[in-house]
């Protein structure tokens, strides 16, 4: 095997982790910690220090990152949504500063979950795949005829803000019943609540609220099959528009297994009902945790697929 | 200019066209006739007919089809839903015998509008499109990153099928809700019908609609409202999902202009509110009659964007 390897990073607003990845998609040295609430070059220290830890005896050639949206794509001048110390942050030219010569490519992160489980996970050896994580939010990212798909300005994927129910709850967007209004963790554990749930936590999330699914709380399990609902209407419609191969759900509700994906395979053979959409497969993603940093190195050892920027 | 040139063909339920094409789009030789209700042969005699009546001075490069769907693709096995006389009917082998040594290509009637739009109409010169036919039914291709995408079997585009009202009317499809079962044109004059409307035609379309609107009739006013407001959901969902630039609207319901348009417009601006989202244009299509034609010789002139089948 070629001794090629990607340094891989993926920031969101509760962890960043950092990776070195061989070409075979394998995350060798990997380093994680908590997203600290601190000024614009205090969140760049953090960076830098986890990268420093890492060590590999092979060939850098790039530096692939997953970071939380919205960003100015393809320059990567960050505002993540959960992390308030990044405005504009020049994330892109920071990394080109540190590791002069190396292709450096920024993507959403959930877009780069999208395109790890396309590359190595659960869509793998498909040529169609919308690539989802259900989590405080819920993002995606799309690959069709084998290619990662940006839009206009990079942000491609925002299958969170597909309209499931126009006259319902209000978006954290602007808008009005979008699928993440209803399906993305903490509006969920408020439905819940509201139905009389406690969760023992104090911050109730997604994956809480899966745990207690699977030990059986009727309202929480009535929690999985609304979101379940949700997302198997989304999931029709963005079947029928973009004719995909294979739907690959991660994040922290996804963890729920059956109770989850039982209701939505339910609503969506429902609604997918034209021929074309029989084949689909709606799967859990398969990679976990590391998806990201994954998909972050597929960025560059895949660009040709993966990569349509400068 | 070059003086090559393609034989474009449109194949719809109500019209067969033919055309001569020239590499800027402009359509030299033209022929149309009503689609006859007569079997297979009946109806390839009657598109030999209209293809023995063209005639051109240019250098014949290719054939390009736009047909209604479904179909096996890229083989081209066509069974249009509105032609009951081709069921699986080899339309590309009869094609490819007819003008041996000629590539033939051919696609949904749907997407060559959205690819006619793109090359040379009101999504020209952006990258990421929808195109839309609204008529007895609500059709569309997707054009995004400057190419034509596919999908798994050739079905992208299937905007009709996006669901705007779950628990809404049931569609042809056999599921519930979708755009299509709103907006197409016989609904929309069905719903119209039940609230009083009566057009003087017996059968009443899209445009016998969209005329009476454009006459102030208030009840084809309310449904050219309904229609708007069902579009605006779904390209909503179809911008945040895809990002894109331009959706150009074409068929007979679009003629009635701002009627359709303004309420289309206002749902359409309160549903799409991530910031991306801000710069896309809903406008009408701009080739009219022709943009099938345009279209389906655009999948031989520029094959490298619009065409990755063999």
């Amino acid at each position: 095997m070629s001794d090629e390897r990607v340094l891989a990073v993926d920031i969101g607003g509760t962890k960043m982790a950092v990776g070195i990845v061989d070409p075979n998609g394998r995350v060798e040295s990997y380093e994680r910690t908590e997203t600290p609430r601190v000024d614009a070059e205090g969140l760049w220290r953090t960076l830098e220090a986890l990268l420093d830890k890492l060590h590999t005896d092979g060939e850098l050639i790039g530096v692939g990152v997953g970071c939380g949206g919205p960003m100015k794509w393809p320059s990567a001048e960050v505002s993540p949504l959960n992390i308030p110390g990044w405005r504009d942050f020049p994330l892109r030219d920071r990394l080109r500063e540190r590791h002069p010569g190396l292709a450096v490519r920024v993507h959403n992160d959930a877009v780069a979950v999208a395109v790890g489980e396309h590359w190595r996970g659960a869509g793998k050896g498909s040529d169609n795949v919308l690539g989802m994580v259900v989590s405080t939010g819920v993002g995606g990212g799309l690959i069709l005829g084998g290619r990662l798909i940006d839009g206009a300005s990079g942000n491609a994927g925002h299958i969170g803000h597909i309209v499931v129910d126009p006259g319902g709850l209000p978006c954290t967007c602007g808008g009005r019943g979008c699928l993440e209004a209803i399906a993305r963790g903490p509006a969920l554990a408020a439905w819940a609540e509201a139905e009389g749930w406690r969760a023992e936590q104090p911050a109730a999330t997604a994956k809480d609220l899966a745990a207690d699914a699977g030990r059986g709380h009727p309202i929480a399990v009535a929690a999985m099959r609304r979101a379940g609902r949700a997302l198997g209407i989304a999931i029709a419609s963005a079947t029928h528009l973009c004719d995909l191969d294979v739907v690959a759900i991660g994040g922290g509700l996804a963890q729920a297994g059956p109770l989850l994906f039982a209701p939505l395979e339910e609503t969506f053979r429902a609604h997918a009902r034209m021929r074309f959409a029989r084949n689909v497969r709606v799967v859990p993603a398969a990679l976990g945790q590391t998806a990201g940093l994954v998909g972050a190195a597929a960025l560059i050892f895949e660009g040709g697929s993966y990569w349509n920027a400068d």
